[in-house]
This record gives C-alpha cells, sequence and structure tokens, in this order.
C-alpha cells in the first residue's frame, strides 16, 4: 500500500564474485533451489547483474581497486579498449537472479509478471554493447566486421549517449533480456536431446551450432554440494531462448510495464530473471548487443491456476506497457533486405539471410555521415530499431525491413541531407594494436554452401 | 494547384480481358516500352487491377454477365467458394499498371516516389484474401494447411469486415505491394542468372524454389510484337521482391503518405505499380494474403539526380508517412516463436521457421475463441499484425515475435478474457465438397530434412 | 456486404442554388422534415456543401460560368483575392444535408453515429481557409488582426498544401464540423430563450454575443410553404454548437472512424450533417478556420433504444478511431499562455484569454522564419495544432498550450534553426487595395474592459 | 560521462522543518540568493519536497513520530481522513529547491533545461490528490463539490493505484508543475502591480482573485536576514504561473525527457524548481489535484546567449520528451461541453464555463459504474486525461472537450458496457464526521452573474 518501500528479494555484492553469491545462478536445472518465496500477488525488487558481471564502478575508481574487480568476476570495464571483450569467457554467462519461488504456483499453471520498473543502479550509470570476436563468440554480422568492438554508454535519467558513437541520444527501452520459470526435469531433458541432435548432425559446420552443457563454471545457485556434479552436467545453458519457458528471448518491448504469462513447470514456479538491457535493437545483432546494465527490476507476481490450458498458450506471451519511447511514424527510414547474399547468391526464402542484408543496406547508408562500420553495427544492436519481416511468401525472395529512428540522431540523417561536415565522428573501442576493426570485403567469395543464415562448412 | 481533378495516366478497364489492355504488363523487362510520361515534379492517379483482375461487380450482376467476368480474365469472385482459388492460374499475375517514363530520368538516378492516396473503386467496394492450395502456390504455414480458402473483406470507408471471419473489424493501412523500376537489362540477367543458379541447385526440393521466366500467359504491354518472344523467354515474373528495384517487396507500411527512394536502371525509369492492398500483416503469410483489390493510386515523382551515389543506397528506401492505424504499445498481445519446427526438431538461427511458429501460437492462442484455424491463418495474412526479428543471435535459437492487435475484435481477445460465448463465428471459404480445410496434424513426422525454412527434398 | 456501391442518400447539385435543393437546409427546427430514410443498422454516403456553398470548379471553369457560380450561391472562390470573404453573407450558412429520418430512433434514445469516411469531391480537390473582416464575423484575434483574408488549399490524396503559405505540407484529419439531431420544440424553445437573455444582457457590447433567429435566408429544406414563416422565425441558427445535440462543434478530431453518440429529441431523429473540413486546428481560430470543402461523408447510423438513460450522457460523446495523422511526442513544440492579456491586464481565470495569448505566442515565435502575422493566424486556424487547457487553478492565471507540429513544415522550425533564408514566403490573400493585413499594435490600449474573452462595452 | 553518480545539488531533510533548510524558499523575488552553482552543459540532480513538505514515510511509523511529522511541517498525511487537506495552511506553499545559479546566464538569455528524469524517493512510494474545502482553497468544481476531500496514491514503479479510487491503475506521466527562473526587480514589480489591480478592481468577489505577497510563513532561503522584510512583502507567491518566466504552469506533459527554453531576468538565472507531480490531468482540477509526491529531479542546464531575440519568444516553449504514456486515439471516450453553465444560464464564449461542463460531463457518465462524484473529481484531476480546447469562434457557445483513458480502468467502461456489477468502489478520504462529501445540486440557482469562470459578486 506505498507505506513502506518495496520488498527487495535479492541484492547482488559488488565485493565478491558472483560465483560465490548464492541468490545467482547462470544454468537452468529444476534442482537449482529457491533463493527467496514470493506471495502470490507481491510485488518486489530484485538486484541484477549483467551478463558478465560489471565492474563496480568506474576506471578511475577501479585503479585503486584492481583486484577488486578481479575479484568480482567482473569482465568489462569502462575503458576505451576491447581486449576485455575479445577476451571474455562465455562459460560464465549469465549470472541469474533467483530462483524464486511463487507461493502456491505449480506445474500447469501460469506466472503472469508485470514489469513495474526496471533502472540501473544510481552509483553505476552506464553500460555497454560489444562485438564479439569472430573466433570468441562472434556475431550476426561476423563474416564481413570479424573483430571486437566495444561502446560504452553513459546513462542521465531516460537517456543515454556514448563517447565511442558520437552525436546519438535515445531514450532507453529498458528490459530484461532474460526471464522465465525452471524446467522440470522433463523439459530440461527436451532441450538436452533436440539441441544434441543440431550438433550431432552439424559435426563440420565451421561454427558452434549450440551450446551443450558445460561444467566449467557451472554455478549451482544454493543447491546443495552433492547436486552440484548433476547440475554441472545437465545444466542448460542461458544463452538460447527456448519455446517451452522464454528464457533469453531478448525481446526489445518486453519493458516497463508489460505482463508476461509465463508457463510454469515446476511447484513454486522457480522464476529467475537476469541481463537487464538498457536498450536494444530488433535482432540484438552482435550478440551482446544490447545495453548491457546492472541494475534493478521491479515485479509483481500473480498465479494463474491451470493457466496453459484456460489461457490456450504452450509458449510465453506478452502485452507491453503505455510507456516505451515513440516516434511518429513518419521519424523512420526503412531499409529493405533480401534473401540474397552479400556474395549475390540467391537463398531460397531465408529470412536469416534476408535480415542479414537489410542490416548491410543501414550501414552502408550511415557510412556518409562519418561513421565507420564497427560504430554503426554496434549502434544497430542497441538502438531501438525496429525489425520486421515484411514478406516471406514471394518464392525465392524473403523481405525483412529495418526501421531507423531519425530522431536519436543530432543531425538531419535524411535522404536528401548533407553530409554531417565539421562533426566528428570519433570511432568505437578496439583490441589493443589494431587502430580500426577489420571488414571483410562482401564479394567474390561464392564458395560458400549456406542454409538457415550463413552456416558453412568445413571441407 | 487543385484547380482540377488530378491527371490520371492510366484507365484500366473491366469490359476487356487484362492481356488486351497495353497499359498493362505482367513482367520485368527493359524492352516493355513506357505507356504514358509523367512530369518531373507531376502528381497523376494510376488506376490498378488486382493481382488476378478481379471481376467488375458482384455475384447478383456476374449472374447476368457470366461471359463478361470470362472476357476480362478475373479469375476471383464475391462468392462463398474457393473452387476459384484452388484452381487459379499463377502464370498471369500480376497486371502491372505502366510503365511509366519519368521525364529526365536517368541509370544512377533516385526515383522519389510520394504516395498521395490509395482507394479501392466507389463501385467495388470488396476484396479478398486467399489462402492457396498446397498443390498450386501453397503458402507458409501449408506443411499443416493444405487446403484452399478465402475470405471476402467488405470495405466501408476506412474499415473492412468480413462474412468469412465474423467479429473482427479494422482500418486498412492501405498500400501497393508492388512497385519498381524497370531493370536494365544487365541487371535482369544477374536476377535470371542467380535464380537459376537456386533452381539447378535444388532439382530435388519437393517444391519450386523459384519462378523462371514463363512465356505463358506473358503479358508484353504495349511492346511491339518482334519483341514479344524475348520478352516473354528473358522477362522477370512478378512474384518474389528483388534488391535491385525493390518490386513485389509487400511490405505493410509502404502505405499511404509514404516517400520511397527507388534505384533507376532505364532511362525514363520506366516505373511500374500493382497489387493493391487493402491491408496486409507482416509476412503475407497465406501468398495471396493481403486483402487484395483493384483501385486508384495517386503518386508525386520527384527525380533525384545521381542519387545512388548521392544518397548512398543500392536497394529502396522508405519513409512512412503520419497516418497509419495506431494502438497503442498496450493493445497488442505478442507472441513468441523460436527456431524449433512443429516437429520438435531444433534448427540453427532459422528466421523462416521462427517465424512460422509464431504464427501457429497465434492460432492456437485464438481457436478457443471459437475460429478454426483457416479463419485464423487468413485473418494473420491480412490484419495489421506486427511481425519482429527479436534476437537473432541466441545460438541455436532465432526468436522472433508477432503482436496482435486486440482492437480488431468485437470480443475481448485478452489472456483474461472468457471464451466468446455465444458469438457465432461462421467460417472460411472452402473447396466444392470440403466442408472445412484439411488441418495436418503437427507431431510425428520427424522426417523432414530442412534447411531454410522448411524446403524439404524428395527421396 | 460490399457487392455494390453503397446507398447515397443525399446527392448535391453544383448547378443550382443551395436555397433550391430540398434535401439541404440551413436553420435547426423540429419541423424541418426528413429528406430521406436510412434503416437502423445502414451504412450511407451523403453528400455536403460546405459552410458557404463553393463553386463547382476552377476560376478558369468559372471565366466562362460566372452566372453558374452566382446561380449555385457559391461564395467563395478559388482565387488570390479575400474580396469573396470581406463580403461574405453569413446569413446563409450552414447548409446542412438532411434531416435524415432513422427507423425506429425516438426521444431518450442514442443514435449511434460511426463515420466511415470522410473525403473531398474528386474534382474539387481543393478548400479554403477565411479570416473575416472584424466588421463582418470576425475571430479569436480580431483586435489584432481586424483585416479580411484568406488561404486556398489544395488536395492530393491525404496531403494539402497551398500558395497562400509556402513550405507548408500536412495529412488532413478529416472530419465534419456539424452534425447532431434535430432538436424537439421543448429543446428549440430552450435555446432560444437562454440566448435571448444573453443579448439582452449585453446590449451595449461592441459585438454580436449570439445570434438569434433570423428569417432572411432561411432555407426550410422540404417543409410545406406554410411552415415556412414558423421555421424562418424560430429556427435555431447553425453556427453554435449547443449541449443538447452538439452541432457544429467543430472538433478536429471527431474524424474518420470516430464514433459519436448523439442524444435523439424527435421522433426518427432527424440528423443532419454539414460544414465538411479537410483539417482543422484546436479552436478554429480565425471562424472560418478550418479548411472548408465539400465532399461526401460515409456513415453507419445505429439506434440504442433508451441510451441517454443506459449510458448516462446529456451532450454527446465520442470514441475517435485509429488513423489520425500521429506525430512523435517530441515533434511539437509547444507554447505557453496565460490570462494576462495583449495589453498587460491581468485577467482571472480566463482560459479564453489564456488561449488568445498562447496563440499570439505561436505567431510571435514563426515570424522569425519570414512569415507574416496572418498567414501564420491562417495556419494555426487549420493546421492540425494541439490546443490544451493546462492549468485552470492556480489563481489568477489559467494557463493553456498549443503544440505545433514541426513536421507540417519543409524547413527546420526547431529554437535552434536558422531562419529560413532563401525560402520565399509569398502571402496570403487580401482584400483588392490592401496589399497586407492590418496588425493592430498589441501594446498601449489599456482602455479595455473586459470579460470572458475580450468582449467590451460601447461607451 | 557515466563514470560515477550525478552531482546532487540539492539535498532535502525530512528531519527538519522546511523553513530552516536553506536551499528551499517559497517566494519569487530577485534578492533570493542562489544556493548552489551549477556549469554551463552540467546535468545534475535536485531533490525536491512537495506542496507541503510530505511526511517522511507511513503512518505506522509515524505512530511512533509523531513530533518528528509536526517538525518538518509536513501538512498531508498517508492516512484515511481528509481532515489534514481541510486544514491546510496555503500560506506555506510551495517549497521550492534553489534558486540554482547557471554559470554564465544573464538577462535576455534563453536557459535550455532538459528533464532528464524525475522520480519520487524509493522509500517514499506515495503521493496524494487533494480538494480544497471551499472556504480554504476551492477548486474548479467548488460550486457544485465544497467539500475537502483526498486520496492517496501508492507507487509501483512507473504505476500508480489509490485504495481510494479503486480499480483504476495508471502510468506516470511525471513532471514538475514549477520550474522558472527568478523574475528581475522590474518584472516583479510587473508582477505585484498588475495582480493589485485586478484584486482592486473585484473587491466585491466572493472569493480571492488573486494572492498578493504574504509576509506570513514567507521562506527567504538562504537570504541574509536584513533582506527578509522586503523578500516578505514584495516576494510573489508561487501559486499562479506567470507569461513571464513559467514559475506553476502546471503543464502535464513538460515532464521526463522534455527540453524546456526559459527567459533569464537576473544574473546566473537563478533557477528554482518543485511541485512534482507524478500525474496530471489537463486542468489540474481540483487545484492540488495532481499527484503531489517528493523526489529527485534531474536536469541538463544549458544556456543559450541572446536566446530572447534569436529564438524570439517572451515566455517559456517546450519540446516533450519520446516517453509518454501513450494509448490510441481510439481508446479515449471524449465528452464535450459548452459555455452554458450548470444553471442553464448562456455564457459568451467563455472557455472556462465550457471545461467546467466538461468535467461534469464526465462525472455524469462514470457515476453509473459506482464511483461517488468525488472520487471522478480526485481522478479528473490526476489521471492523464486530455482537456483540449474544440471550438472557440461559434458564438455564443466555445466548446471543450475531454478525452478519459479507458485503458486506465480495470473494467469496461465502455458505452456500450454494463455497470461494474460485483465490483466495491469503495470512497474517497473526506473529513472527520463526514461520511461524503456535500454535493449541490446544479440546478436552480440562477441569482449567478458570472463572467470569466463562475466569480460572483457579494451583494
Amino acid at each position: 500500500m506505498g507505506k513502506s518501500e518495496i520488498r527487495t528479494v535479492c541484492k547482488v555484492d559488488f565485493e565478491k564474485p558472483a560465483a560465490n553469491q548464492p541468490y545467482l545462478h547462470n544454468r537452468w536445472h529444476p534442482d537449482i533451489p529457491p533463493t527467496a518465496t514470493i506471495k502470490n500477488g507481491e510485488t518486489v525488487k530484485i538486484e541484477c547483474l549483467d551478463w558478465y558481471p560489471l565492474p563496480l564502478s568506474s576506471p578511475y575508481f577501479l585503479t585503486n581497486n584492481a583486484d577488486k574487480f578481479a575479484r568480482t568476476g567482473g569482465q568489462i570495464q569502462n575503458n576505451d579498449s576491447a581486449d576485455d571483450v575479445r577476451n571474455v569467457d562465455l562459460s560464465k554467462v549469465h549470472y541469474l537472479s533467483g530462483p524464486f519461488e511463487v507461493e502456491g504456483a505449480k506445474p500447469g499453471d501460469v506466472l503472469l509478471v508485470e514489469i513495474m520498473d526496471v533502472q540501473p543502479f544510481q552509483d553505476q550509470p552506464w553500460g555497454f554493447t560489444g562485438i564479439f570476436d569472430k573466433s570468441n563468440g562472434g556475431g550476426f554480422l561476423d563474416e564481413m566486421y570479424p573483430s571486437a568492438a566495444k561502446a560504452i554508454w553513459d546513462f542521465e535519467g531516460i537517456y543515454c549517449t556514448s563517447r565511442h558513437i558520437p552525436h546519438v541520444k535515445f531514450a532507453g527501452l529498458i528490459h530484461p533480456g532474460i526471464l522465465g520459470c525452471a524446467p522440470s526435469a522433463e523439459v530440461l531433458n527436451t532441450w538436452n536431446r533436440r539441441e544434441a541432435e543440431l550438433i550431432a548432425a552439424n559435426k563440420l559446420a565451421d561454427r558452434d551450432v549450440a551450446l551443450p552443457p558445460l561444467p566449467h563454471n557451472t554455478h549451482c545457485g544454493s543447491a546443495a554440494s552433492h547436486l552440484h556434479s548433476k547440475i554441472a552436467s545437465e545444466g542448460a545453458r542461458t544463452i538460447p531462448g527456448r519455446p517451452e519457458h522464454g528464457g533469453n528471448c531478448d525481446i526489445k518491448n518486453l519493458s516497463r510495464g508489460s505482463k508476461v504469462y509465463l508457463p510454469v513447470h515446476v511447484p513454486g514456479a522457480n522464476f529467475s530473471v537476469g541481463d537487464l538491457h538498457f536498450s536494444q535493437g530488433d535482432g540484438e545483432i552482435s550478440f551482446c548487443g544490447a545495453i548491457e546494465m546492472a541494475g534493478v527490476i521491479t515485479i509483481n507476481f500473480k498465479v494463474i491456476p491451470n493457466g496453459l490450458e484456460t489461457i490456450g498458450i504452450t509458449s510465453p506471451i506478452y502485452i507491453p506497457g503505455p510507456v516505451e519511447p515513440s516516434f511518429g511514424p513518419g521519424r523512420y527510414i526503412y531499409f529493405e533486405g533480401f534473401s540474397v547474399d552479400q556474395n549475390g547468391k540467391q537463398h531460397y526464402m531465408d529470412v536469416t539471410v534476408a535480415y542479414r542484408q537489410t542490416c548491410m543496406r543501414v550501414i552502408e547508408y550511415l557510412r556518409r555521415f562519418g561513421y565507420d562500420d564497427y560504430q554503426i553495427y554496434l549502434l544497430l544492436s542497441c538502438a531501438p530499431i525496429q525489425g520486421h519481416v515484411a514478406g516471406i511468401v514471394d518464392i525465392p525472395n524473403a523481405c525483412t525491413t529495418i526501421g531507423l529512428p531519425v530522431d536519436i540522431f543530432g543531425f538531419d540523417i535524411s535522404p536528401g541531407a548533407k553530409t554531417a561536415e565539421g562533426l566528428e565522428m570519433g570511432s568505437a573501442a578496439f583490441e589493443t594494436g589494431k587502430e580500426k576493426g577489420v571488414v571483410v570485403s562482401g564479394t567474390g567469395a561464392n564458395s560458400e554452401v549456406s542454409f538457415g543464415g550463413g552456416l558453412t562448412y568445413k571441407e
């Protein structure tokens, strides 16, 4: 009734390693026990670390606290080098807060999660967007842009700006990248089986096609030690979202004010949340492409008994809130992409290829204003771009569109605009020893044997 | 200056076959000569037939004019049978209006096309949405829904309703499915080569992967007869959109008030337009899934000299107008789909698979209100659903979302709603002799060897 | 069912005077008989003349048809002189279409009127905005701007432009200025009594405070001749809207797609409509300040039995449609005005004064771009400006705001913008012999004894 | 650069009376010295008390801290009685934070104030809306509703709810009610002169028409004691907004993300801010009608040299941000009101009267769902209703509209809805000894001699 501060059920500690904090975990498994209990109908606050626990504070501060930084397991620093991104340890991500038991929830129910707010920590008003190196994570455009890169974003209230992508400012469509209820043993088994089948069928692929359970760096939350090896060997990685529970769906408008309807698979629901984003573009194309941040999410929980049947759902659904930043429909430039790849090769109705080409069209367009390709790649990952499936039936060309909001730029980017003369466009943060990121020319290589989004095979 | 009616540069005739009307054509080819000339800066009206020339008028009227209907080449009737859709002749589509020469346009320029309005003909206030039979055209969900079906839509001003999908009403986001400038010989050659390569590489596929030039039913516009065989053997089919000029991109918000920037490939630009849609959902999933209609488009033309270079584009871009129907962000239910197909098979980052699954989630949800699956499939094709690429980097699962606007329904479809008791939901139009469309169960069949959107191979 | 064109229940004739067309009338009176009957549930088209029947067509056309123009009673021409506005005969306005009897409607019911569409006539793609001379009609700012002026607007689809206010283009928020059901004898009597009381109480005012019944130029529709003198002596003028039925409420967003709930006072409802506007700003400040046009309105009618009681209304209410032109919230410059008038005099909580001052703030702001005050006055009258009551309780200052959409200008009007150098701003149309309109300085004159919106008294 | 928390330049103290806190003040006067200095270009946080310093915390807390509450001067408690509102001391309001000197600002400049965020204090997640007693403050509808009443609002993230107005929930359009730069001596003199003239001219009015300087309870900030009597006798009250600087303009969409352009009258600008609102409806009709709260505002300051001349303004202007809660245009019910008052009396073009009538139409409409009039009066004051000036030229009737957002209600309020059977509607908080507020019948009293908004005179 508003008469006291809302209860915080998870308080993170930047003074010690994430792996030592029992209310965090980094795998999905039914045997990870709840870390707190929430009443049906209650609103609580949950603090979240990010993808890779962010450093507590600024580089200046850290100068004097180098070992504190190391202690926490923080991987990404607020500086002008992408060395940390280049060398990131992906076995650790994501440290989720939870699980939380919701009183009365049982399998077959739906957990109605209303996101009342998401805010960064007041004393950590920054986040980052990263492009992984092609050999350590990669991203949607890594064929063209294989280097690691980074942009640091500063938060001032609703807005963010970056010294690495000057003359851009936008309001955050702030949201959790990951939320969901724990899988049952049966659901977990389904995940492990079907992802193993994909891996088995693609042994020759030139890249990982899925991430099987990985004991290394598994954090089992508060599970008793005799459960650790089971959780470590079976626990599902948090990177992919999955239809049965949502998880890491990275949906940009599943934001403040949204109501999410989540399937419950285990008694108590065992809800977890994390991977807070200050903003993200449709697709989150550079992989850690959102503006990753640490912060607090305020959630109201309600149990809908037998909801899976009465509502008729098998995957999560959600209803956005009324406060997303809005531009008029005429304040976007829309770009079209088709399933003809950068080598001129025709693909059959491949939306993945079409969306990649649409991204390339935006990059080509923005170049004339002085940004380099990596800056634009970073920007498309995190700014509120609208990525639409446009036409998906006109064989052989799928068509997708990207709407680029013009009002996030501090200068005129309309087709009739002059180039942004006199503006200094700076640079993204790159690896030590590389002044700029590597760009691979998009022509000539017609040796690709591609399916579903450009996967190729070792010969 | 508004002192007289705007000039109409193309007036279609419902009294004679489309194939006999020289200001129409149904292939892309540089040798199809302009049918009219438009001044740089001029606004004109262009009448358009539809995909398959619609009948002039009502069934009642047609009762007395059966042969008139036949004469025009009209293929789809305003009735309650999908026999016409079942037997449609796809070699004829689309009859485009044009080409129109724009004074001064030359290769390398950009043609700025501002869509001032799109309206149905006053005396033909209806259109249709069709699902093709799997063996004659098919659609995005034909694995599950192989039957032909149809919904007739009645227009009253800005709104449409259908007797085949009761209790739904929405405002049209009216737009042309196809617009673009003619290809040069070089561009056309590129198209034919790369699509032929796809066909060659997929000879064993269980369906057409692309449509090569087809002399049968080619309409060369006003081309001199000595050019006919060349155009017929080389002319690109209008079904796919293509990156070099746009064409049949079927983009729902490329609508009234939009400015489109089109690459010019031949002197005079040779602009064509057609395939008017009263409304369409993202993806246009049932193939002729928009509300197809005949009508009039009003366009202003401007030439931007050397625009490809100065603007920095290789494919069309556009800026929407301010009048699209708008619902608040909280007036959508969003559904999530992942690249795990209906057989439980895991695909690698396949947005096409994910989008198909998202469609299935909506169908499952709406069933409880009494609609059958074919009605929902038709509705998703043509209603203003928002189809987004959400997450495209979290291996192995691409995630897409569909936002379903709740305000197009005349009853409450929220998750907490009761079923729509007491409402009569009627039926889509089906083939003679079939009371309902065939539904193929989405389970069990794990023999599929799929890539890029579910293409399978003959064994 | 969309199988034939929608029935037109009123077809106007530009070949003969409005006064001779029996399906028109220009007073509200219960004895004006219905001119057509509409079924409960039916959708029909109704053609409308405008405020002052517009000329049939262009000046060029009229050159050869001067007497045709005179014959129709058309008062405003598509030319560059405001002589016609200066000399307008206000006793004629407005010629409404109807009344229409709706089957089954009876007093106490509510007539649900859904505006399916409003369109100008295809062969009259223009309208006008006028400023009346202070001595013949006046307007909201006539103390400062006493001259007559005019802007002609050209329509191209959804957009309009004016040669009299260059570099402005916007989409119409098209609507009827007037719609309502006929008053009963009792309601009419109430109107006449209370307006007569106001007139009686203000005999010394320097301007008309209300318009009593005026036999001169009364058009009784199809009433039998023995009723003419009664209707002429009692009939309510159409200029004011009135709470009991709506009438001339001039509400800009009561537009396409809106549902209006109208009180029924007489059997059959006797609905009338007219005064179509292509666009209007909040306040319609220059009196005939909307873009006045002739055209066609498409309406669906439904009777809600006993609706006044079941819905609980005494005045009309309405629910807008989803298609109004939308700009983002950040695409407006907002101006503030308070109840301190242009002479520096403090008024007590007077919203009328505050709104006038807000208008003056916009005029002052736009001057630096080269427009003269009359152009801006015209523009504020008809462009989609947002006029809000902001604060109405902080004695003694009421505060109102006006939001000016920046996207209707073809150049940058932001606070940081340079002046619009190099652009030619032209001129409004003025009276013959006056090059520019008269501007009365807004300072010094502290002799005003004002209340309620600046009414002063003769001494 | 986001590397540390943003600087807080004003930190309020709930442990001691507002009057003892030198960084607060409650009059406008050029001699109140700055309390802090802000750099040109800097972003800072400013803590604000509210209208009447709110108690630190909950009633439970206060039970044990009665004298702490008294000590702070807090006037309004989080309880279910309106006694505190009944007896409020209006001589104290508003305690503003500041003034703040902005480096380099000088008279003639414009201070560009960008509101980066506004948030309630985390440990005080509530606010209130009050209706003053007619004899102590009154409000816009006090002729009909003379009693004091109160609603307490609880905040959970972006949303608020009230136990005093059940079944309503909405997102805050959070904003400062007051912001502005200090007047120069000359400007202050103008204010005092013109408001004194109004008072002098209305000595017989039945209510205060303006508030002259009042030494009692004047808080001079950190001014040296020798200045106190001057400030107390000359200082302008904070209640009205004024055109020269803005001040208490109570504009609901001057919210997060807005840029405000403020005239500078004294060296250093001497900017003050306060009166934070979680939400407000257009008009703020019940006087302390917004949801009044204590909290923190984050502002970026920039000086635009000579801005008054280069921008061409005399009053503040602003450009809203992109994040205001948005409903679709079709999610409002609009009500119409005209300048015919509740006694049936016709007023001449009086927007104040029209707006009051529009409010009454909403109250009448919502009654059928079970709310009492005071609950609706409170709701209209604080919920995001859209109050528009519709028509202001059709003599004698001004017309205004109010758009009521339907999505803030937890049940269906559409015209076709049944009454909200089964829902318990509770009650507003009233004075001790009164179970419900007094309602004065709106008929019969035709003795009123009204102008500008219903002011009457003692006889």
